[in-house]
């Protein structure tokens, strides 16, 4: 077999057969494959697309190319979700823990961010001592004794979509629609839960910016977890709008223990009821609506708070900051961002607030860049209220009053102010089951 | 400039600019811009193609990236001819001569052969002594004295092209017009003669497969060098069938000096008494009807063998070798491919006749191969000779008795025999000017 006539099938828009799809993953893993056959497939891939048997046979290969989670240690039914990245998405810290709290085990692993998204990491490590690099043996007993634990991804985990993504990074064939399919499924099948809810971000703030385009690559995920025989629920969600008001690590932190205290945002505490009810449907809980109830008390009751303070707790965090969240490390300097004119906000460009954050100093451009996690914005107005000129709409956080002009007018150049009200989008587009 | 917006801007269908084009070249002549990203963007230019426009500048690029051949030292029109590569095709062999003869020089620069094609650096080589790398001084001044010089390419020519089809070579985006064009005349262009012949070669033997194909990659690439102020003529050929009967390195250099003598196949001295009448007619010498007919002159009276030998002794090789043809070192056994049945011989596929010729030795299937000269087929039956069964249709030359058998196997079953004679085509499609 030659990887040569594997790219030409394929710009030629043949079916590559599962055989060539595995031969292609195992010499992208051993590296036996050349960068520029690797990206010139991607690109052929990116032109003709792939059939869903191709795009799960790319999947599986993805998931079988480096180690796995061994499940069969954890006890009890295991539920995960997954978001495909969004601005101010700090979900994982609030319907993890409500999930363990009701039982279902949660064993997450969870990415860093990188450019214009956080990551779930990123944001535990705000939390001083939160160790997110836990053995297997530690990582097992933890879920099996309090039923949560989130930590980094290992690096041994689906190690031929590390490169893969980084190669279409860099040549532009991040975007099609079943490289990406199989790079997120690849790696969350390495994990092996039982029952998996994807939360697909729709909008200026991620991959998809159609809900079209969105519920495609729903529909694709879905099947391929269902083709593997896991339990899959796929929700399409709005980021045409950050959720919630706090973008930037520690400030996420703190919003997600607001809402845990009842707190939170509308718009961020309905996503967070409607995918903890799927995760615990999914799991046998009950229907839907029955388990966003159940989820509700739990946050009613303080057993979603407590569960997050027993993690923190388990994995060598200051649980006192959780506590106290007012106790967080502030950032030295704060700017307040002004409307340059009386008008409603409109739709923002998510994906630009998230820049604004990264260059104050709350993101990393590349792997290698440390980030400050005090760092951030907190947003004033949001889609749909109504501003006088002059009136605050965000305030910036850095720790280097150097970064607030830049930061300031990518802000500011994201939102649109206008006469008139813009028009109602739904937070929550649809359901894939 | 960033690549990375480059590749994408192609993969969207917008025309790049002259300055992303030479960004580009500049890119991979230097080596700043990885393998990896050069590919993605050759794909895409697969899908996507390019404007005359967009090929213009990226020949231009390709011309400008290295060495050009300082041609103001060159008294006299100087006129080149060029194939597009093909099975069998000692062209230039005879039509150098012939127009050289006339007073018009040749100045030439030539490839070796690669895979299923031949080349005539390598054709000439067969030649015993003769040096077909020389210094400029002494290549100016030989086709100064004698009008006309045929050297291997110098490494410094266009040496991003070199490392663009390299790359194109492995990962099956070969076959791009604009990328076919470019490679051809950056080269071409690079070399400065004041007129250009194109033999645009179509059929299975050739880049081409259909007329059509052939026809407009013809008119882009006579566009691209009249832009560049040339005078520019292009034939398309069939290469449905071998040119002449003889394929392989002393074997055709034999061939031509056969048709020198006036004494060549039908089909070959055709196609070189009209490839020499239109170089000879864009150099001004009369129209192409009367430039044909002093071609045929300058066979009858001797004067294009002749003007061969000149060439031979300058270049150090032995003339006698032309003089007597038959002095050639001879392969030490031959074998005789027989008719496994009777029939017509219908158009047969000239590149599986390349890699029978390949096998025997003729030819290199990496850079690095070292050739066998008297290796080779003459061919006895062509497309629409009549043969009975067990005659012979080809006979294999080779120093290694154990190559016959594949090289039979592989002609063979490149070889249509069956009752009815082929459909006629023409052995000249057309002429773009």
């Amino acid at each position: 077999m030659r990887m040569y006539d594997i790219i030409k099938k394929k710009r030629d828009g043949e079916e590559l057969s599962t055989e060539e799809i595995d031969f292609f993953i195992r010499g992208v893993t051993d590296g036996s494959i050349p960068d520029y056959q690797i990206s010139a497939l991607c690109m052929a891939v990116w032109f003709r697309g792939m059939t869903v048997r191709e795009t799960c046979d790319l999947t599986y290969a993805v998931r079988d190319s480096g180690e796995k989670l061994d499940s069969t240690k954890i006890r009890g039914i295991r539920v995960d979700k997954h978001s495909t990245g969004g601005v101010g998405d700090k979900t994982s810290l609030v319907v993890a823990p409500i999930v363990a709290s009701l039982g279902v085990k949660v064993a997450k692993m969870s990415g860093r961010g990188l450019g214009h998204t956080g990551g779930t990491v990123d944001k535990l490590e705000a939390i001083k001592g939160f160790r997110t690099t836990l053995s297997d043996e530690e990582f097992v007993s933890q879920v099996n004794e309090i039923g949560l634990a989130i930590v980094g991804q290992s690096k041994q985990f689906a190690p031929a979509d590390k490169k893969l993504y980084a190669l279409r990074d860099v040549t532009a064939t991040v975007d099609s629609m079943p490289l990406i399919a199989a790079s997120i499924m690849g790696k969350k099948l390495a994990a092996d839960d039982d029952c998996i809810v994807l939360d697909v971000k729709t909008g200026s703030g991620s991959f998809m910016k159609t809900v079209e385009d969105s519920k495609e690559l729903a529909r694709l995920m879905v099947d391929i977890g269902k083709n593997a025989g896991k339990k899959m629920t796929a929700l399409i969600t709005n980021m045409d709008r950050p959720l919630g008001y706090a973008i930037g690590n520690s400030l996420e932190v703190i919003e997600a223990v607001e809402t845990l205290n009842g707190r939170g945002p509308e718009d961020f505490t309905e996503v967070c009821m409607t995918l903890a009810g799927h995760m615990l449907s999914l799991a046998g809980m009950g229907t839907v609506e029955e388990c966003i109830q159940k989820a509700k008390d739990a946050i009613a009751d303080g057993s979603a708070l407590k569960k997050l303070i027993e993690m923190v707790k388990a994995q060598g965090g200051d649980a006192s900051l959780i506590e106290h969240p007012d106790t967080f490390e502030k950032a030295k300097y704060s700017y307040a961002v002004k409307a340059p004119r009386a008008g409603f906000i409109g739709l923002v460009d998510t994906e630009r607030y998230g820049v604004s954050s990264l260059l104050l100093g709350a993101g990393r451009n590349t792997a290698e860049d440390s980030i400050d996690y005090a760092a951030g914005i907190l947003l004033r107005k949001k889609t749909g209220d109504f501003v006088q000129k002059g009136e605050e709409i965000a305030t910036l956080f850095a720790n280097d009053e150097a970064l607030f002009g830049a930061a300031a007018e990518t802000l500011l150049s994201a939102t649109e102010i206008s006469a008139d009200p813009p028009a109602d989008e739904p937070l929550i587009y649809g359901v894939v089951k």
